[in-house]
């Protein structure tokens, strides 16, 4: 460290990541145009980033899976967003994406994440089952713990895959397969198979939710489960806008709010509270 | 299409999306869970959504090449920017990651798009040549023109790698080994040969550059080949965040800035123009 | 300057905005709590933020009509955006009025920078006319250029305001009232009037066309424009998330696009080209 | 409510407003030309935009005052995101405003809004009190259960401004001046007056939260306290840009991180946890 005249010290800021000098390109430590380039695939170098440990060929199949299982929705707010912000402000392609991202926070994208982290938070300082009736026991005692505290449980239900979400035994599958089904995963299907005696009614297990127990037993950071919820969705998007360049919608969205507006009276705010 | 009462036509959107009923759901017209998790890789599916064709595998290689070679390339603006606003916002991942895509313009990410789209126009409409001769030939008029005009060639000359950038011929190599050398990278090679004696000295032919030739070789829209940028730095970014939740230096990289700042009076602006 | 031990100069930042010591605050060279909180109007503190000199109180009025001109224009896209994004994402206000700037591209939000800019261009270099016969005479040139180019001209004509914009002689009158018709406005003002003889039809002057002519007659940055719609629309967003925490339509909006699809099959793309 | 044939019923939309037709523009019920433009400044307006009720002359004082408190500290974060956000993309200043803002959350700008909602849920339910000792009484209370706790108090303390925030002091007196210290400045100050005996040490109250508190004060919905901060700022950035566009540092800041960075080998990531 240097000091600077003005008192606050010159630091250096260290990063495994891309770095480059005149003849040579180096990312995670690799040289990035022959070991990387040609040898890597998108998924596997995602993973790799963001742990800065590269996945097995088995690892990368999980994560691709929960990547496909993540991109595209259909119509969801998110799509809607990216077709919108295009439609109004075209010379911006980033700015479309950026748009639909920032719709990926609690209630949309945030299953994921909040499944991951709530069964992380579970298993946390337990010692961990070594059969299935191991992990039931665990499952029964936060379920009962739960519906105690009168709180859901994340990753429980689907408002449209009423009796079970497709993607959901797939994952089990894959994970199975490769021999990656950790203790997240564990307690999830636990769970799946406890709640109905607990709860008293039968729900499926959310395929956001079986995505962000399968991210965790893969090791990858529980802050950025979200994270790569929204790198399966810029995926996708792009497709909303390659789709949307040649099948436009957007206007007439935009239309079918706009023409159909109803103008009311202001009705003037009155904050709650003791001297509202 | 309905009619609602207040004259507005409804109308329904057509995708070939993602959809999904009670008990499937479907992606590109695929069965999501048993047809592509598990079985279509992330650089694929991306690839798949964008054009609505399944890549070939050596169109994934080539496709994934270019992600690589874009995904990170260190202390960008658009990396400093996503670590400060982490730092800022620590609750909110979706807004850490747009704000650092939406860095991805006209200069930092924009040379991808616009050399693939340069290549293009020069394209548009002519004979296609079966020999390098015929592409150098291309090439001279161009360089020439671009030349008496003033104006640069795009994804010609690199800031850092002056001596040539290593991305490049591994690009070149790897479409060759896919048979994926098409009209654009075709013509940028011959750029490569030709420019010398048009310009009277040797640049190298920028990384992100043939990205953008390769990209368009590839038959992906070329209003989009900055999303496809974009896509590589989503992933990139998701590891700038990873390494900032381990080791930051956002917060250092502020103080550097906000201590070192200096008072200046305020100076006045005037409009430049004929009344200023 | 420092030199740092990498071989990096290390700078200071010079700044006239805000600074603060331990005991004081100042803006603008002004001490924040004494000079500015209670004694600066927050449209005459945008305008000095910007051009770093005090605006009149004739200048604020004008500054602030042209903001209340442009705020809200009930179901925008970027309203739209907003609201979906705040639906999608609650946690995030700030995504939510991020996403709907977005939206303030060249389409929807660009006729006030457009109008501003090509005012500008036109005047750059001419000697200014000093009566209207002489403005008449700069339009009818202008016009008749555009014409022969089958260029449109910017802030001529509004889908809805058929008959006149309601907002543009409002704001003429403002000017005038405060003796701030500059040149742009009185060029726009010729348009107005040379334009039918010229077209072939009689068009509206565009509302928020002379708001761009207004914002350059006042002497603000031609580059940031689109900036001062977007303050105003910050300010417009914040009544739409007011209104959508009161009155949600945002979940109503997203279901009739998303229960309104139609699943397609995929069409695969073909770029276009001689090798298409 | 129309049916459509899809089966999902098809709705209006309310809105109380921006609302146009051939002739006539309505904001909030008023003629926006006539009633609007030239009539209210741009803080009422916002303020009204956000309550759909016209604040009072002194209402709108103390809200200036607060939007000026806000608007601009510097080299903060988010100003130095938007000046590389420029950098990088400077065709898309609605791009770098946005990314600007998304680092206006819980840490640099949500003081605000947490010590106004704080301030709100102590008094929630309560009896008022109508002199200083019964102010002081509830501020004990809740300072010593927050002590006991370990909980912080959200407003109290600065960073820089240790020995007082300027801002406080006068944003009471303004408050004073126009009747307008409600229950949440009256508790704060209170919380002033008292933490010195509860926590042992004196600390200053926090100017950006005593914002929050005059906000709540006005009757501004708590669930958009941050949005008013983020408005303020929003003209703090476009000084910001204006004074990037005459004076530039962007650059330098970047060359400053990426000139200085030191490549240093991956470190592969273990997430913590029983299984780790």
């Amino acid at each position: 460290m240097a000091e600077h005249r003005q008192g606050h010290p010159v630091t250096d800021y260290p990063t495994a990541l891309g770095a480059s000098s005149r003849d040579r390109i180096t990312l995670l430590g690799k040289d990035l145009a022959q070991d990387v380039m040609g040898e890597v695939g998108f998924g596997e170098l995602a993973f790799w980033l963001a742990t800065q440990r590269r996945p097995t060929p088995g690892q990368t199949r999980v994560f691709e899976a929960v990547l496909a299982a993540l991109a595209d929705h259909g119509f969801t707010p998110t799509a809607i967003v990216t077709r919108l912000t295009y439609l109004s402000a075209p010379d911006s392609v980033q700015g479309a994406l950026a748009a639909g991202l920032l719709g990926g926070g609690s209630r949309f994208l945030g299953v994921t994440e909040d499944c991951g982290r709530f069964l992380h938070d579970v298993l946390a300082g337990r010692q961990l089952p070594t059969d299935d009736d191991g992990w039931d026991a665990i499952a029964f005692e936060v379920l009962t713990a739960r519906r105690a505290a009168g709180e859901f449980v994340p990753g429980l239900g689907h408002h449209v895959h009423k009796d079970g979400d497709p993607r959901t035994p797939r994952l089990f599958a894959i994970a199975a397969e490769e021999g990656l089904v950790g203790p997240h995963l564990s307690l999830f299907a636990a769970i799946g198979r406890v709640h109905p005696g607990v709860l008293g009614r039968t729900l499926p297990l959310n395929g956001a939710g079986v995505c962000g127990a399968a991210l965790a037993d893969l090791g990858l950071p529980l802050e950025l489960l979200r994270g790569f919820a929204l790198l399966a969705r810029t995926a996708g998007l792009i497709g909303q806008l390659a789709e949307e360049l040649r099948d436009p919608v957007g206007n007439e969205i935009f239309l079918s709010v706009d023409l159909n507006n109803r103008s009311v009276p202001p009705r003037p705010y009155e904050q709650g509270g003791p001297h509202g």
